[in-house]
C-alpha cells in the first residue's frame, strides 16, 4: 500500500478535479506484476492502468488501491467491473470513495465473490487527496483564506495603498499555495481598487503554464480594462454575495480548492458563514496605526467570543535582499473537519 | 577580564540605578591576587570590593575592570583615586563611562602615572549594561514597549473586554521581561479601564520580592480604588501628556528601563515621538473583526511610510494546558542605537 501511495503522489500529475490513485498488482507470492496511477481527468483510473500493464497476468492477482474502486461510468468504465473481468482475486484498499456518484465498487466486487479488505493506510489516503475528500464529502470547495497583515492587524494603508503589506518571501510562497488550489477568489472591491492579476508565477514573475480559474464576487460591474479580464487565465464573475451560492457555482465547476485572497469585506462574509476551511496568515513586522482592517467585521464584540482557530504551523520566512522576516500563521477553524486527521 | 565580566554578571545582584561591574587584580605572573564585583547601590564598586580584599598585595599589580573606573565621589570614594592609592601599576578596562559626571577616571589614573589600556572586550561589557549604557548616552531610560494583539491587530473586543488576548505563555514571559525594568508606564486609560495591578509576579501568580516603580501617564485624577494605588509596589501620577516630560521625570528617579505596556493611545505618542527604543509584540491566533487597535494613529497614510522596526527575534511561545501557540516579535527601530552592538 506504501508503494500504492507512493504511485498516486507521482510529481508531475497535472492537478484537476479527480483525486490521486495509485494502484500495485501483486502475485501470490508477494511479487509485484504491474503497477498504475492516474494521470489527471480524461486519463485512465489507476486499477485500469495496472491492469493494461499486466494484461493476462492480472488473474488471481491481488490489487493494492489507495481509493475504493469507482462502480460507475465516467470518462473511462467503471474499476470494479474492470478487476472482476481481469479475474483479481483479492482487492485491498485504503480510503472508501467519498463521492456518493461513484461509490459502491467494493459491494460489486464483492457480490462477484472477491476478496475485498478495506481501510489501510487510510488516513494516509485521505491526506494525499485531502481538499477533494473534503470537496466530496461536503459538497463543496475546501476555502483557503489567505490574508497579509501589518503587526497592527492592516492590509492596506489609510490611502488604499497595500504594495507590499509583505515581504518578497512572503509572496513568493504565496504564489507556492495558489499553485496548489484550482480557483483564484476575489470581491469586486479588491479588483476595482488593486486590480490584481490573480495569476500563479515563478520566482521570476513569469507565469506557470497551469492557471487556476479566477472569481471575482460581488454585484458590480468590472471594467473592461481590470487585469483579472486578460487573458492570462479563465475568469468568472459570480454576481452574487451569497457565499453559499458562489462555492455552488464554483463547484459546478468542479473546483475543489478555493484560494480566497480577500478582501476583507468578502473574507468577513466567509468567515461568518462558517465557510473558511483553513487560514493563512502572513504577519510582517510593521506598523501603521491607521488603514483597512486585515478583516470586516464578523459580529464579534465580546473577547469570550472571539474567532480562535487552532494553530498547524507557525514558519518564520527570512527575508531575501535585506528585507525582514515576515512569519506565516496557518490555522484550521476547530469546528471544520479537513479530512486530515 | 572574561573573568571579571563573569564577577561583574554574578547572578543575585538586585538591579538598581548602578551598572553591573566585575574587577581582577593581577600579579606580575598573571596569577589572581583578588577579585571584586559591584553588589548594587550603596555597596562598594567592582575595583574597591576588589582592593579590599587584596590590601597590601595591591601593590604592583594590574587591576582588569569592565568599566573605566570612576573619577566621581558618590555614594562612595572614586575609584581611580583608590587604585592610585593602593599602588596599582597598570589598569586594563573594557567599557570607557558614559556617564558624563563619572566619567575621566582614565585621565587621573594617566596623570598618576598608571600604565591605563582601553577597549578589551568592549562590546561585551556595553551589552552587559545594555540598558544603563543607553540611559547614560541619551540621558534618559530606554523604553520597551509591550503589547498583546490578535492576528487582526486588536488589543480588546468592541465591548472593551481584554482578557485573555494572549495566552497564558505570553503572559509569564511578560512577566519575566518586566522584571528586567525597573519602570512599569501605563497611560490614564488602561488604569479606569482595566485596573491592572502591574505588578511582577511569578508563575503562582505570587508578587516577586522586588517590584519596578508604577508609573500612571495623563491628566486625569486616579479613583483611589484603583489596584495601582495599592500598597504592592510604589507608584508615581505623571500628569503629563508629554513623553519627554514623562521620562525625565523617571529620569530623576534614577529609572532606566521603562515597561511601557500601553494602551494604544500612549503607545501611538511614544512612538510618534520617537521614544520607543524596543517593540516586544505578542500575537495570538485569534480573529475578533472589530474592537479596540493595538495602536493609536501614527499619522502615517500611506504603506511607503510605515514604521518598519528591524526583527530581532521571533520565538512561538508554546500554549501551556491546551492552549494555542503565540507568536513573541522582538523589534528595534532602526534609527536607535541600542547600545548593543
Ligand atoms: N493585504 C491583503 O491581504 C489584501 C488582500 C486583498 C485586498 N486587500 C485590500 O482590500 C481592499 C479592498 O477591500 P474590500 O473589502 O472592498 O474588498 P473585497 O472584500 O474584495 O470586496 C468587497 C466587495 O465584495 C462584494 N461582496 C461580495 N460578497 C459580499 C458579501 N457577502 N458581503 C459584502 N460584500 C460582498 C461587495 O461588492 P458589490 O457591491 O460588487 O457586491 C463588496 O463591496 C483594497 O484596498 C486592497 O488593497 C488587501
Ligand atoms: N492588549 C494590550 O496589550 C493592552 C495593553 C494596555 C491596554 N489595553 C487596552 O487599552 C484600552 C485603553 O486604551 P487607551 O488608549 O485609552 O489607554 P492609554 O493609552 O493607557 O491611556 C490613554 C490616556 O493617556 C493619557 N495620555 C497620556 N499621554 C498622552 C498623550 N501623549 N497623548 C494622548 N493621551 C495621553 C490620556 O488621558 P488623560 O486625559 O488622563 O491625559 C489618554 O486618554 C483598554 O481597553 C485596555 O484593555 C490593551
Amino acid at each position: 500500500m506504501l508503494r500504492a501511495l507512493e504511485l498516486a503522489a507521482t510529481p508531475g500529475v497535472p492537478l484537476g478535479p479527480n483525486p490521486r490513485v495509485g494502484c500495485v498488482l501483486l502475485a501470490d507470492d508477494g511479487s509485484t506484476i504491474a503497477e498504475g496511477h492516474h494521470r489527471g481527468a480524461g486519463t485512465a483510473h489507476a486499477e485500469a492502468d495496472a491492469l493494461a500493464r499486466a494484461g493476462g497476468r492480472a488473474r488471481g492477482a491481488t490489487a493494492v488501491v489507495t481509493l475504493e474502486p469507482c462502480a460507475h461510468t465516467g470518462r473511462t468504465g467503471p474499476c470494479a467491473v474492470a478487476l472482476r473481468e481481469a479475474g483479481v482475486r483479492r482487492v485491498v484498499f485504503a480510503q472508501a470513495d467519498p463521492n456518493p456518484v461513484a461509490a459502491g465498487g467494493a459491494q460489486v466486487l464483492r457480490e462477484a465473490g472477491i476478496d475485498v479488505e478495506q481501510g489501510l493506510l487510510e488516513v494516509q489516503a485521505r491526506e494525499l487527496n485531502r481538499v477533494w475528500t473534503f470537496a466530496q464529502e461536503h459538497g463543496r470547495p475546501f476555502v483557503t483564506w489567505k490574508f497579509a497583515t501589518t503587526l497592527d492587524g492592516r492590509s492596506a494603508a489609510a490611502d488604499g495603498t497595500s504594495r507590499w503589506v509583505s515581504s518578497r518571501a512572503a509572496r513568493l510562497d504565496t504564489h507556492r499555495l495558489r499553485a496548489l488550489a484550482d480557483t483564484m477568489l476575489v470581491g469586486t472591491g479588491t479588483v476595482l481598487v488593486d486590480d490584481p492579476a490573480l495569476t500563479v508565477r515563478d520566482e521570476h514573475d513569469r507565469p506557470l503554464p497551469h492557471q487556476p480559474l479566477r472569481a471575482v464576487m460581488g454585484e458590480r460591474d468590472l471594467p473592461a480594462d481590470r487585469r483579472v479580464l486578460d487573458d492570462a487565465a479563465e475568469t468568472v464573475h459570480l454576481r452574487t454575495r451569497d457565499p453559499r451560492e458562489a462555492l455552488a457555482a464554483l463547484r459546478e465547476r468542479e473546483r475543489q480548492h478555493v484560494f480566497l485572497e480577500g478582501g476583507p469585506t468578502l473574507a468577513a462574509a466567509f468567515l461568518t458563514a462558517g465557510l473558511v476551511d483553513e487560514v493563512v496568515a502572513y504577519v510582517a513586522p510593521m506598523l501603521l496605526g491607521a488603514g483597512l482592517a486585515a478583516v470586516g467585521d464578523l459580529g464579534i464584540t465580546t473577547i469570550a467570543a472571539a474567532f480562535r482557530p487552532g494553530v498547524t504551523d507557525i514558519t518564520v520566512l527570512d527575508g531575501i535582499d535585506g528585507e525582514q522576516p515576515n512569519v506565516r500563521l496557518t490555522l484550521v477553524p476547530s469546528t471544520t473537519t479537513t479530512g486530515a486527521s
